[in-house]
């Protein structure tokens, strides 16, 4: 690594990418989910807004990297995957996905310092609430036709939040230790009353 | 107000029923619902343990009233409310009375408090957690005959923990515009779920 490196040759800049990344990290922190715009990441990192479609094809995309550093993938798929079955078996199946991406190496981790930031500052920003109730459950409660899709998505966070919190977080003392399989059909019964039943 | 108050009139003093509950409140902050014991909170506020009961029936009691300043009355009651009528609707009762709590003045801002506290030091304690779980929801749970009543006390803490949280301190935007009743039809649906339902 030196600091010469051959000036006017940005696309293929081998650290180009992890730039964005950085630049994608700091403003989703600063600002929030919702108010960034690729274009505003591009200024930030200093590169052509074009630049960022060579890397990644949407904004939740460079979010889930930039900011969870998971390799979720498309949250498009996510929805998906959540939609494809009866619906009875929404809530379980949104709780399967989430359960799957906690136990990634250091996911919990990087939840739970999200969420002590969060609430830590009173001014802080809400990234990852916005990203998961916005691209994921939001998305599955319009897909199930309901009007009020928003409210529930935001409802849908809650229960995560609020596990994790209780889990993670407050380390009430039951919750770690509930198996998986109970685990799954109580927060997947919540999570259906939020995306998918009629109240 | 002097500093030459009488010496040897403990029970009679004026502000002794203060006392101890500056003594209670600093302890509870410090140590944690469970740990606290009246005898420890009567050491701290240098008063006989039998002069406690003389103006507190209950730990629990005492917590309402230290802790959270609110007139909540004996959490027995609370139980009692909740489990008065048919099954299928203890938890839009739950909800109901956490609903008329937290309109009580300064209620929402004192529980926002709490929350952020207990997030922010790694370290700090969750009596508001271990009270509402132990003393109400892991007793109705428990009188619904449910063997896992504690699991299913502290996953009802979880929801109320992540609603405060995603309401009151994310300010997610829909949270804080949903009408009264849909708000008590979705959250007591996932309080029945946690609290009453088999899963």
């Amino acid at each position: 690594m030196t600091n010469s490196r051959p000036r006017g040759r940005r696309p293929g800049r081998a650290d180009t990418r992890s730039e964005i990344l950085t630049a994608a990290l700091a403003l989703f922190s600063e600002v929030g989910y919702e108010k960034v715009s690729l274009r505003a990441i591009a200024r930030a990192a200093d590169v052509d807004p074009a630049l960022i479609h060579h890397y990644f094809d949407s904004k939740p995309e460079l979010f889930a990297e930039a900011v969870l550093a998971l390799p979720v993938g498309d949250p498009a798929d996510v929805v998906a995957q959540i939609l494809d079955g009866p619906v009875s078996g929404v809530g379980v199946r949104a709780v399967e996905m989430l359960l799957a991406t906690w136990e990634l190496p250091t996911a919990r981790e990087r939840f739970t310092a999200m969420l002590r930031a969060a609430v830590g500052e009173p001014g802080a920003q809400r990234p990852l609430s916005e990203f998961l109730a916005n691209e994921i459950y939001t998305k599955v409660a319009e897909s199930l036709g309901h009007a009020n899709a928003k409210q529930r998505g935001q409802l849908a966070v809650t229960l995560i939040l609020g596990f994790a919190l209780g889990r993670d977080v407050l380390q009430l003392s039951t919750l770690a230790k509930l198996p998986k399989a109970q685990l799954t059909a109580a927060l997947g019964r919540t999570m259906q009353v939020y995306l998918a039943d009629q109240w």
